[in-house]
């Protein structure tokens, strides 16, 4: 554990929240327009890909505010849930103006039905808290998500399109650091305890099978110039995967994979059961009070 | 609303959290022996008392988590419930480091029973979301209790207690942020639509009640060499939230206040009912794997 005093040699910092929430008026400098190259429909759908991964997944991660075993973790992951959010924020503000229907982020978030939502499977499944909940396996999908998704930003900071290339370019640094968190929990839970041990193991089968979805592309991600295709990332996914699970002394799971459903999954609106209560959850407040100013 | 690009502004920051969450091992610096003129049972106790006001604070606003009324709401209730977490931490660790019985911050916010905590009852309320829950009075409090804190903190930060000095002076810039996020929220709602000024004067209403008990001293706060009687904060803050409301065109609301239960209030653990639920929540998985790694 780090020490807990650390937090006093921020005291001096001016800078204070990560993310512009009202208290700054500072305009970017990000060029924002669509290349010639670049279909604009197709570039809405994969800023609402890689948007909804990343909110759908901190929605996950924010229900375990206050509920982490530790209030140093708590703290993690709550940091990790506003960092995707923050990068949820910029790709569907991104989808909402090259769409040009008048939809804001506020309204790509809260007013799309399920089947709207692209986001992996990965990110919607209940890995806890609460009954079946699981630290372990919060950990495994942390593991797994964030090196998979630091190879895809680590390619997107060349992407034709300015704005994506450069909300890659942010979100590297941070997933880096989600990256490293997951494995060095990794670590402590398969060195720990033999049920610590037990539970990571628990937790990597239970994730394991919405992996190869990771990989599948879609044809949007195969066609779009400014898109990167994610099956050109597995083996190098594989590679850091296969480097956390070896100095944990832990298996790669043998796990059969979801199949997609009539061929579509997540990326063509497909979601598992989990999706419909983690929207109700999430898009209740905005819903149950529309146009109202708040 | 800010421009939801500001944060790609932060991508050149090399400084990624506002915590230190173990990626840190810097120590800090602050002296860390407590002076002759400080009781250090009293010392241990005004530090659960601040420290808990600011757990359970943080755990109400964790409850927004995903459900505000907009992205980037979430994103400012979420960072303000982690400032308030991180606040926390640093006056938990103080009370566990003085008391000297092998509690850290972990034990105290997990292990406890609802009569030891310390905080004052208007944290602890329900505001929402959900059932009954309500934006507009999750504002009233904020407003409320940072202007209140941030009197409070104004005047720690010349404690003789070293620790308390330097909690107090980070909290500052902190709380202030809070006030003003509250203060125009307060403007924006009562000068909105009539639906909206209704909220916002229901939720004034809701949290009214439990004004008083912050400025009634506990014996401790009173005869504590290091701490600072809320009694002579009350002028001042009553300044404030009435320069709040005369822009806003509200009143201070005319509610009878909630009385103490055989004299005793939150300062000394007696606590209302919603305390036990949110204990449980806050607790269930740290107690549920006792002495486990995690």
């Amino acid at each position: 554990m780090s020490n807990p005093y650390d937090g006093l040699a921020d005291a001096g910092e001016e800078k204070h929240w990560a993310f512009g929430t009202g208290f700054t008026a500072a305009l970017s400098d990000v060029d924002r327009v669509v290349p010639s190259s670049v279909d604009r429909d197709d570039l809405v759908a994969y800023c609402l890909m890689l948007g909804d991964d990343a909110l759908v997944y901190s929605q996950r991660l924010a229900e375990w505010c206050s509920r982490a075993p530790e209030l140093e973790e708590d703290v993690a992951l709550a940091n990790i849930a506003l960092d995707l959010l923050g990068q949820a924020r910029l790709l569907l503000t991104r989808a909402g103006e090259v769409e040009g229907a008048g939809r804001d982020e506020d309204a790509l978030a809260y007013l799309r039905d399920e089947r709207g939502f692209r986001n992996v499977r990965l990110v919607e499944i209940d890995c806890g808290p609460g009954e079946g909940g699981d630290f372990a396996a919060t950990i495994a999908r942390l593991l797994v998500f964030s090196a998979w998704r630091l190879a895809l930003f680590q390619r997107l900071t060349e992407s034709v399109d300015p704005v994506l290339a450069a909300v890659a370019a942010k979100g590297v640094k941070e997933l880096a650091y989600h990256r490293d968190h997951a494995a060095q929990w990794t670590l402590r839970l398969a060195g720990g305890t033999a049920y610590s041990r037990e539970r990571v193991i628990a937790g990597l089968a239970r994730v394991w099978p919405y992996v190869d979805e990771l990989f599948t592309p879609h044809p949007v991600e195969t066609r779009l110039a400014a898109a990167v295709d994610p099956a050109t990332l597995r083996s190098e996914v594989d590679g850091v995967l296969d480097t956390v699970f070896d100095a944990a002394g832990l298996e790669r799971p043998d796990v059969e994979q979801i199949a997609p459903v009539a061929g579509k999954a997540g990326r063509d609106g497909v979601h598992t059961e989990a999706m419909g209560y983690l929207l109700a959850e999430m898009q209740h407040v905005a819903r149950s009070m529309p146009g109202a100013l708040w």
